[in-house]
C-alpha cells in the first residue's frame, strides 16, 4: 500500500477499503506519512466525502492509534456525554455530580475552549487548587475513590486525532462532517465509555447553524457509535443565544453551583436534567426518562448532587469550599452595568457575538498558546423573548480594567436586537434521538 | 492576506485574484508557506478547477517566483518548442539544427526522463563529452556563439514550479490541466521564448490518452500564452505508439542523426518537418509553412542541419564526430533479435508498454534517483499496420545481459497486437492549431 495511490483514490471520489484508512491514518500518527500527504488526503475527504463504512473505519483506526481506555473495572457501565460546543455552555460542570449522584460513575476526558467556545477544563481551573492534568492512573484512582473525574486528554489517547486536528486547522479542513464525527466519536470510544449521550448545539453560535445540518451530524455520529456497539441518544439544543446567563470561567462555575443548589437559570437547570435524564437511562440508573427526571429533580432538591460536587473538587485537589461560598472563586476587579438602551423584548442575543466578546475580555483564547483570565466574563440579566423596561440592567461586564469593559458592553448592545411586537424565544431542546 | 483563507476560497469553488495566487506561490517558493498548506491547496484546485483568468495569473506568479532569462541581445526571437512527452521523442535532436539552419537561433531549457516517457538532456548526455548543466552565462554564451544550446533549467528558472512539482509528484495532484499547463507555460516564457510550438501528444503513451482532452490542454496552453503575449501554435501528434523506431538514449540520437542525414524513419522526418515548419514561419525565417518546409527540407539535402548539429554538439563540448560514426555513441553488450511470433498486420504496438520496457532495461528512471544506461533500449524494425512474416525481425533488444533481454523481448510481443485484415495505422498528426 502506498499513500499517494490512497490519495488519488479518494481524490477520485472512489471508497477506501478500512485497511487502506487504517495504513494512512496510522502511518500519519506514527510520523512514517508526511503533513503534506495528509493535506492532501483530508482536502479530498473534505470535497469528496466518505460512507458511513469509511467514517466507521476512520473512527475505529483513529482508536487504535493510541492507547484505549478499559474502565470495566468500575463495575458499572460509564455514560460520557459531549457538546458540539457553546457559549455559556457548562453542563458538564452539572451533569457530572448530578448522574453520579444516581450512582452512575463519571470518568471523562474534556477539552480546553478554542474561539467563541469556552472549555470544561479552563471552567473548572478557575477553582483554586483544581488540577485537571491527571496521569492515567491518577484519572482511575480518582474515579474509584470519588465516582467522578473530568481531567483532559492524555498524550496517548486518540495522537492521531490531535495530529489530524492541527493540521486541519491550518488547511481549512475543519468544517468536514466525516471529520468530525469520527474525531469526536473516536475520543468517546477510546476513553471508555459504554454509552454516549451528543449534545448537538444549533444556531448561531454552534458549529451547525441550522438543524437539518445538525441532524445529519447527530445522526451520523449515532451510527457511527451503534456500528461498533456504544448506545447513542443526541439531544438537539439552541445555542443561539447562550446556555444560562453567565459567560465566562469563573461566573460560569457560580451558575452551575447554584444550578446544583437548586436554583440558577430555568433554562440551564431544565438542558441540564434533559442530558442528565438521558444519560441516567442509558447508564441503567432508571428505566424511562420520567423516573429518571424524578431521581436527578430530587438529588438537586436534597442537597445529594451538590454533594457529590464537593467530593469531585476535592478529589481533584480543588477548594471544595467554592460549593458553598462562590466569592472564593476569582473575581474581576471591575464591574460594569449595561443598562437596557430602550424598552422592548430582546428578539435576539447572538450567542456567537457574546462567546467574541468573552474572549476579547480575555475568558477564551483566539490562539491555542494564549492565557485564560478565570475572573472575567459577561452575566447577562436577561434572555431572548424578555420585555425589558429602558434602563434596566442587561448585562454586567466583568473585566480586568475599565477599557475593556467599556469595549465589551458596546459589544454587547450590539449583540441585541430589540422587537416592539413579543418575540418568540428560540425552543431549549429541538429534539431528542433515541435511535437512528 | 492568509494562506488558510486562500485555500479556503479555493476548496469552496470560488476563484482566486491574482494577487491571491501570486501570495500563495511566491510564498511557498520563498518558503513561508509550509508544504501541508501548499498540498491542500494543490488538491482544492485539482477538484474545483481554475479558471482561465486564474491559470494565467498561476502562470505569471510562478515566472515571477525567479529569474527571467532575456534573449532578446540575440537579435532575432526565439522560438522554443516543448513536448508534453512520448516515447521514442526525439524531435527536438532533430529540429534545433533543422531550425537553426535556416536562421533561427535556438536556446531551450529541456527536461530529463521520467516514467515512461525519455527526456532529452538525458538523450544528449549520451553522446561522449556532452554537458547539459551549463551556468546562465554559460548557457547565453554557447547560444550566441554557434547559435544552439540545449540545457537543463538553471535553479533560479521557475523555482515555485520545480517546488510545486516534487509536491505534486507525492500528493496524487499530478494530473490537473491548470497546474499541467501553467506548469509548462511558465517554464517557456521564463525560459524567454518570444512565440512557442507546443507538440502535444495523444495516446496509450501519452499524458492525454484521447482527442479531445489533448485539444483542452493545448487551447488552454495558447490562451496563457497569448495572454501574455507570446504567439503559441500546437501540433496535435500521435503517441499511440513510439515515434520513429529507436527507444532508448544512444539508439534515439543514432536515429535523430539517420534523420539529419536526410534518412531515417518516415514518420519521424514528416514529424519533425512539421514542428520544425511552425517554428520556422513563428520566428520569421519563412512567409508559411509551405515555403519553410522547402527551406527545411532542402537544409536536410545539403547538409546545412547535420553541420549545424556538429556545431552545436562540439558547442556544448560533445564529440562531433558521432555525426558522421555513429558506433562512437556507446553500445550495449548484448543485442537479442525479436521474431515476429505470427504473419500478420500490427495492429497495435502500445507506447507506454514498450516506454516502460525500455525503464526496465535501464534507459530511463522509476524514480529521479535513478542511474541512466545510455547503451540500451529497443530498436523497433516495424510500424502499425505494416503487414509482418512470421519469423520476420519485429525489433531488437539492446540490453546490459542476456536476462533482461530476454524479459524485454516478452514484453515487446506483449505490447503488439494483430490482425488478420488490413489495419489502419493511427495518423501521424492530429491536427495543427493555429489560432484560439
Amino acid at each position: 500500500m502506498r499513500a499517494v495511490e490512497i490519495i488519488a483514490k479518494k481524490r477520485d471520489g472512489l471508497p477506501l477499503t478500512p485497511e487502506e484508512i487504517a495504513f494512512f491514518v496510522q502511518g500519519y500518527a506514527r510520523g512514517d506519512i508526511p503533513d503534506y500527504q495528509a493535506a492532501a488526503w483530508l482536502m479530498a475527504v473534505y470535497l469528496r466525502g466518505m460512507t458511513e463504512e469509511e467514517i466507521i473505519a476512520l473512527t475505529m483506526a483513529m482508536v487504535h492509534s493510541g492507547e484505549v481506555i478499559d474502565l470495566s473495572a468500575l463495575g458499572a457501565p460509564v455514560v460520557d456525554k459531549h457538546s458540539t460546543g457553546g457559549v455559556g455552555d457548562k453542563t458538564t460542570l452539572v451533569v457530572a455530580p448530578l448522574v453520579a449522584a444516581v450512582g452512575l460513575p463519571v470518568a471523562k476526558m474534556s477539552g480546553r475552549g478554542l474561539g467563541f467556545s469556552g472549555g470544561t477544563l479552563d471552567k473548572l481551573e478557575s477553582i483554586p487548587g483544581m488540577r485537571v492534568s491527571l496521569s492515567l492512573e491518577e484519572f482511575l484512582e480518582t474515579v474509584r475513590r470519588t465516582g467522578i473525574v473530568v481531567a483532559s486528554q492524555t498524550a496517548h489517547l486518540v495522537p492521531a486525532d490531535g495530529k489530524l486536528y492541527a493540521l486541519r486547522d491550518v488547511t481549512a479542513t475543519v468544517e468536514s462532517i466525516p471529520l468530525i464525527a469520527s474525531s469526536v466519536m473516536s475520543k468517546k470510544i477510546a476513553g471508555g465509555a459504554s454509552a454516549i449521550v451528543l449534545d448537538v448545539k444549533v444556531g448561531r453560535g454552534a458549529f451547525m447553524a441550522d438543524l437539518a445540518s445538525a441532524r445529519e451530524l447527530a445522526r451520523l455520529m449515532m451510527r457511527i457509535g451503534q456500528g461498533v456497539g456504544r448506545r447513542v441518544v443526541a439531544v438537539l439544543s439552541d445555542m443561539n443565544q447562550p446556555l444560562g446567563l453567565a459567560v465566562g470561567n469563573a461566573l460560569e462555575v457560580a451558575e452551575a453551583i447554584e444550578t446544583l443548589r437548586g436554583g440558577g437559570p430555568h433554562d440551564l437547570r431544565e438542558h441540564c436534567l434533559a442530558v442528565a435524564s438521558e444519560m441516567a437511562v442509558l447508564g441503567g440508573a432508571a428505566n424511562d426518562v420520567p423516573e429518571a427526571r424524578q431521581a436527578l429533580e430530587q438529588a438537586l432538591a436534597s442537597g445529594a448532587a451538590l454533594e457529590r460536587f464537593r467530593a469531585w473538587i476535592a478529589g481533584q485537589g480543588g477548594d471544595p469550599r467554592v460549593a458553598d461560598d462562590p466569592t472564593l472563586l476569582p473575581q474581576a476587579p471591575y464591574r460594569l452595568v449595561v443598562p437596557a438602551p430602550r424598552e422592548g423584548y430582546l428578539a435576539a442575543l447572538d450567542a456567537q457575538e457574546i462567546g467574541l466578546t468573552a474572549v476579547m475580555l480575555g475568558a477564551g483564547r483566539a490562539r491555542k498558546e494564549d492565557a485564560i483570565d478565570p475572573r472575567v466574563g459577561i452575566a447577562l440579566m436577561h434572555k431572548m423573548g424578555e420585555d425589558i423596561p429602558r434602563g434596566e440592567p442587561l448585562a454586567v461586564i466583568h473585566a480586568a480594567d475599565e477599557a475593556s469593559a467599556q469595549m465589551a458592553a458596546q459589544r454587547v448592545l450590539a449583540a441585541c436586537q430589540w422587537a416592539e411586537a413579543p418575540v418568540q424565544a428560540p425552543p431549549l431542546i429541538y429534539d431528542i434521538l433515541r435511535g437512528v
